[in-house]
């Protein structure tokens, strides 16, 4: 078995997202012990001029869909940004996670060098597949889990770095 | 050309760790402007029970160098996790680069199906190269390296999304 583009980027996300979405399970848990309205997580910054608790989980929801939708050359599905609950991004999640998996493997796999264009404020940049995924998805996509992750913390919900990687069987 | 073991790994981690090594500079540079002693970020943490800036970068250092020598069955360099400044975890960046790009290319590619043992506190567990790359290192060395950046960002230095990915040339 050799490692491809496929096996590098849907597993992953799929894999990271489903936890994401037990975070937010422990999250509401939290809120619910401390009595407080889980929707305050929301809004939540770790820097006054970084985006917001909703948005890190927008983005890395934006950052598979697209990473796939692009790789694969189909269309992503669009979403609102609209989320204004816990529920709400569980949703977000979910449909995620459904569309990546709804991509078959070989329209993904043998991509490495196929032109990818990547839209910027600066104007659009062309990246071959492998370096799109390895340099840009996958980093792109870690940030914003992982600053979720650290919001989480930040507001007192108990997570550990074995919620976060899920490598191991409990 | 097909994605390899090496190509996800090595330069993945040099690309990255490149990156942090620009961020000590700018913190650097802050803490200057700001008129205190920069060895305040070593300390910083973004939950009480969270480990602080300096283990932050100690352990994306140790992610790059552990999966690197661990795939590649070689000798890791042994790193006392003694900084004490903030020249010191630039040296410490500065030796993990040297060694990971020390490592033949060869060594790393064709590991995928290769045991891997991964030390844990609750006993040794195996995983193959390819799950071990994808699903433990990479994952782990970028939650790292994002919270080293959500530190420095949380403590006031100008770092933009840009500075994270440095995927497009200037």
């Amino acid at each position: 078995m050799s490692i491809s583009m496929y096996s590098a980027s849907v597993p992953v996300f799929v894999h990271m997202l489903e936890g994401v979405a037990l975070w937010l399970d422990k999250a509401e848990a939290h809120a619910a012990a401390k009595k407080f309205d889980p929707s305050v997580y929301l809004t939540a910054r770790l820097a006054p001029d970084m985006l917001p608790f909703k948005n890190q989980i927008q983005i890395a929801s934006d950052a598979a869909k697209f990473g796939v939708a692009r790789l694969a050359g189909v269309e992503a599905p669009k979403f609102e940004d609209s989320e204004a609950s816990i529920a709400d991004l569980r949703e977000r999640i979910r449909r995620t996670i459904e569309f990546v998996r709804s991509v078959p493997a070989a329209q993904i796999d043998g991509t490495e060098d196929k032109d990818v264009v990547v839209p910027r404020r600066a104007g659009p940049a062309t990246l071959k597949g492998e370096f799109y995924l390895k340099h840009y998805v996958l980093p792109n996509f870690f940030f914003h889990v992982t600053t979720t992750y650290a919001l989480l913390r930040h507001n007192g919900v108990e997570l550990g770095k074995g919620d976060y990687l899920r490598a191991f069987p409990a």
